[in-house]
C-alpha cells in the first residue's frame, strides 16, 4: 500500500490505530468511536465512507456492509495532536448503534448509575437477521 | 479508592484508561478528545467538571487548571460497548484548544493535506504564559 502525506500525518498508537469519532453532519450528534489503522483512514477517503478497523475481528469494518447503516463521509479532521480522528457523516438509514439505537452513547449516567436513557429504532434481529 | 459500580460498568483497556471525548453541550461541536482512568472518571463526576488522565504527565489533568478554560460537566454518556465516555459540557473561555482554538479538530482533509481551518481565538502564550 502506497502511503501518503495525510496517513503519515498522523500519530497512529502502537498497535498502529487511532481513535475515530462519528458525528452526525445534520444534529450533530456524536455517533460512536471507533478505530482507525492507516489502511482504513485510506480507504475512508478514497470511498467517501466510514471504513475502521475491527480490533475483535482484526480485519477492516465498512461500517453498514451488513445492516446496511453505512456512513457517507463529509468532513474529515485531525485534532491537534495529530492522534485522534473526526469523521462528520451522513448516516444512513438513522441508527449507529447496533443495539438498534441512533447513537452508542444512549447510557447517560444518572446518580451513579448508568441508565439507558436512548429509544431502540429498529430490533438488532431485524438488523442482522439470525446468527 | 473505594470503586463504585458506574465505574466498574466501564470497560478499561490494558493500561486503565479509555477515550472520552468532549462535546459542547449548545453548539454541538466535538471539542476534543482525551483518556481517563477510574479516578478521572470519579473526580469528574464528584466535581461535575471534566478530569482527564494525562498519558504523557501520567497524572490527572484537570483541565482549564492553568488556562482557565475549564469544562462543566452537565451530561455523562458511555457508549454501547462499555469502552468510551461522552462529556457534554460547558466549555468556560470558549477555548478547548492549547493552540488557542476553540476545539482540537481545526485540521481538514482537503484533497490529501490536513488544512487548519479554524482561527485562533486567542495566542497560547497569552493563555499559559511563558514556560
Amino acid at each position: 500500500m502506497a502511503t501518503t502525506a495525510y496517513i503519515d500525518a498522523v500519530r497512529w498508537n502502537d498497535d498502529g490505530l487511532v481513535p475515530a469519532i462519528a458525528q452526525d453532519w445534520k444534529t450533530g450528534r456524536v455517533l460512536m468511536q471507533a478505530w482507525m489503522n492507516a489502511e482504513a483512514l485510506r480507504c475512508t477517503v478514497d470511498e467517501e465512507r466510514a471504513v475502521y478497523w475491527s480490533r475483535s475481528r482484526q480485519s477492516l469494518w465498512r461500517k453498514g456492509e451488513q445492516s446496511g447503516n453505512w456512513q457517507r463521509l463529509h468532513d474529515l479532521r485531525l485534532d491537534c495532536d495529530g492522534d485522534t480522528l473526526l469523521l462528520v457523516v451522513e448516516q444512513r438509514g438513522g441508527i449507529a448503534c447496533h443495539t438498534g439505537r441512533e447513537h452508542c452513547f444512549f447510557r447517560r449516567l444518572e446518580g451513579e448509575t448508568w441508565a439507558d436513557v436512548e429509544p431502540v429504532i429498529k430490533d438488532p434481529e431485524a438488523i442482522y437477521g439470525h446468527e
